[in-house]
């Protein structure tokens, strides 16, 4: 419930509603030409009557703040003083002022949040530092249409079959001989292709988790792992980060108080911070994980994009009883859009999200599976993520470079080795949310911080993307944010 | 677990499971050829030690029904007298054998059925009637490439970016017109792209029901929805089908009984019967919904595919309230390897079902939608789906001959009027699972009726599939089928 109607007050509910919208107006919460919600939709999410919505939206009308077109919805009106400007350089609020909306009115959710940072990323004339996307200029797209091509004739209709929940063969095993080139034990029988690995995620969560489970997570942690575990009435303990990944021994305490069933982690260019587990942690987690009989999910989604030093042992490799789940992804490191991810598992465990993965959706889309096996095959995809290494390595520098010429003098920020993205502070602290939608006036948007955050924290962090954009927009990009946050000071 | 130890018994735990497997040798349930599973992962799915599966398995080779092989697993050994014949026209055990067993020990899983009818379909000399799949040898591969083509010379690298959690705008379109034309009302606002219909049922199992919750479906019903709500914690409540469907006036009586939450329904061309839900039904079926409050959900998966008479009004197009969700699938009319579905939903259901999407797997590949979308767009799947009705209707005239020329007089079956499958009901009964294992000897295979039993009922039925194969494979299939009825009467 993102408004709040008191059936007890004298005041008509949809006088109250009227009131409340006519406020996010004002305020410019609800920007000019954001489209509100239709009014059967905002009924039922009210828990109220339509007609009560029906007759707020009117009394908004009368008093000129909304307009309605016939067949589009009800529109927040441009004020007289804004309508010159319409259609200028400012970003269409339709797409994604509602949602924005609820983030303001302190009800931070992580899927909205999601929602916002998608439409944010398509929004013409902002420059979005909020998804965490491989380089969009440079997607292989035309060498993965030759793979289709090649297994579409060479396959035949096999590809476009029903085939088995754990993948196709093919895929697996190149898998297995990728994984083994990064020293992670994986048997081609211990991996399974998942649309995804928020599709890992969620199996794990499904098969392996019950309500009222207790999970460790680092905090912050990603954003959609917090999503799936909150979805299934999962309790999650954050634990804090320093420079070297989760912090010990806080984490023995909180065992100890939670008892929890799993730690979920990303020991590897941590999503949002980019700090990496120092090998020391590594071990001293997995003799945790031995002693309570913990299960530790291994998220991998970066792995593989180091820009220097050495790579560290993965939590899988070091565990020698069964209790890591690793999941990997192809969507940082090849293609997002693919939605193939995969996990690794042994004996029961593997099992049980195989046949939560049968029950989900029966199987990932083997036409995609196999292209993918043969551009593995061929050898490209190294020497795709090699070439994307010395390209993000670039645009890391050339962010950390515009930041220290842009940014107020205070401002602190992780330098991670490898990964997608890095995590910004600010000092003195600045109210986020309110800094996000004058960013997005500014041209420029973030992932706020908060909501990388368990429990909610709020605290003056976000995450910046530096892979997506080529040099030059970063650094644009980083120079509005600083435009932003001076305007702001 | 599917075998049962006795912890208190005298005898060691090794030795009962070695009779237990030498059992299942000797009566052929395990047959040659069959790897065994790998000692692990016995050990854990029995509760045991590893070193008792080991034992097992060393006392199994020793008397030499079992042989090792390094690397690769332990294999039930070939008899001398079966040594001859090895590699001729059986299929080979390795890839099913287990699973079977499954089945016979008693324990019939659904989702172990659905993997066996996977293998079966590629096994080869056997022709498969298992699984509900479209024509394998008329699948628009080509088209399909061309589609894909165009859409990545097109739009680039969109279709292979990340996506908001709904689908494509392109496809909702697409889809909202082409069901507008089967009197389907659904807005495009209204449309969720889900990866197959199987994610469908998921969703709504995971969005809108509890752990101990009440759905009533038919009896017998779609095997991966039994599988959906069993693994959520669902009480599946079933109602016997006749001629026109699911029956009144038992209906009503189990709705008092057990307050269910939800109906799930395959209205047309119900799967695995085939009959279809009369209109007089069907409008009662919306009546007691209203009263009762309940949600309907509208499986549609096989509608398009109408061989003779005209098409009855949906659910979906019925409700007044949003009481239905309505489940439609690619996977029968196209390419089932595609994995893309949707639904239809209102309101907050569709919200609710959007934010579990998004927590599932974010969204389904864009690749995949938009190529598809191009494919509806040109009107490619319309005449498709024409040219395929026509193809369906003679591979079903064809198995009809068939069954009234090579199956046991009394055998009765049901003649539906679309759909891929028919049901078949034997007279006298005979122990299905004993003839799926010998029809499988004769080089046939079908879907075995207890499996689509919510409580598991046995019973003299099996499901046969008529679309995938020509009809000189229909016409020999049912032969080795009747073969198989002669060889146990």
């Amino acid at each position: 419930m993102y408004v709040s109607l008191d059936r007890a007050a004298p005041v008509p509910l949809y006088l109250q509603l009227k009131d409340h919208l006519r406020r996010k107006i004002e305020e410019g919460i609800l920007p000019p030409a954001t489209r509100l919600p239709p009014t059967r939709e905002l009924a039922a999410e009210l828990g109220v009557n339509r007609i009560t919505v029906v007759n707020a939206y009117a009394e908004l009308e009368a008093e000129g703040l909304v307009t309605g077109q016939v067949g589009r919805g009800t529109f927040v009106s441009l004020p007289a003083s804004l309508a010159d400007q319409a259609g200028k350089s400012h970003p269409p609020a339709d797409r994604y002022g509602w949602q924005t909306a609820f983030l303001v009115a302190g009800k931070v959710s992580a899927n909205l949040m999601m929602r916002d940072m998608l439409s944010l990323a398509n929004q013409p004339g902002i420059i979005s530092f909020a998804m965490g996307s491989p380089a969009a200029d440079l997607l292989p797209a035309q060498d993965f249409r030759q793979a289709l091509n090649v297994v579409l004739r060479r396959e035949g209709t096999r590809a476009l079959q029903y085939d088995l929940p754990e993948g196709c063969g093919e895929l697996r095993t190149a898998l297995s001989a990728y994984l083994a080139k990064q020293a992670v034990p994986a048997a081609e029988d211990e991996i399974m292709i998942t649309s995804g690995s928020q599709q890992a995620i969620h199996l794990v969560t499904e098969a392996l988790l019950r309500p009222g489970d207790t999970v460790i997570t680092e905090s912050p942690t990603y954003l959609g792992a917090i999503d799936a575990f909150q979805a299934h009435g999962i309790h999650i303990a954050g634990i804090p980060v320093d420079g070297e990944g989760l912090q010990f021994p806080l984490l023995e305490r909180l065992i100890r108080q939670h008892r929890p069933r799993m730690i979920y982690t990303i020991p590897t260019f941590h999503n949002p911070t980019g700090v990496t587990l120092s090998v020391e942690r590594r071990h001293a987690l997995i003799d945790l994980a031995r002693k309570h009989d913990l299960l530790i999910l291994e998220d991998a989604t970066c792995n593989e994009l180091r820009y220097e030093g050495r790579a560290l042992p993965t939590l899988r490799s070091l565990d020698k009883d069964g209790h890591v789940v690793y999941a990997g992804s192809f969507s940082k490191t090849f293609l997002p859009g693919l939605r193939v991810g995969y996990l690794v598992a042994s004996g029961h465990i593997f099992r049980r999200l195989l046949s939560a993965k049968q029950t989900d959706d029966l199987h990932t889309s083997p036409l995609l599976q196999l292209a993918l096996a043969h551009y593995m095959a061929n050898g490209q995809l190294a020497q795709h993520i090699q070439r994307m290494c010395a390209v993000y390595r670039e645009r890391r520098d050339v962010m950390l470079e515009a930041m220290a010429r842009f940014l107020p003098a205070r401002t602190r920020w992780t330098i991670p080795h490898g990964g997608l993205c890095l995590w910004v502070t600010l000092d003195p602290p600045v109210p986020t949310t309110h800094l996000y939608l004058k960013a997005i006036e500014h041209g420029v948007a973030f992932a706020l911080g908060s909501v990388f955050y368990p429990a909610g924290q709020s605290g003056s962090h976000f995450r910046l993307n530096f892979s997506a954009h080529s040099p030059e927009t970063v650094r644009e990009g980083v120079r509005r944010l600083g435009k932003t946050l001076k305007s702001m000071a």
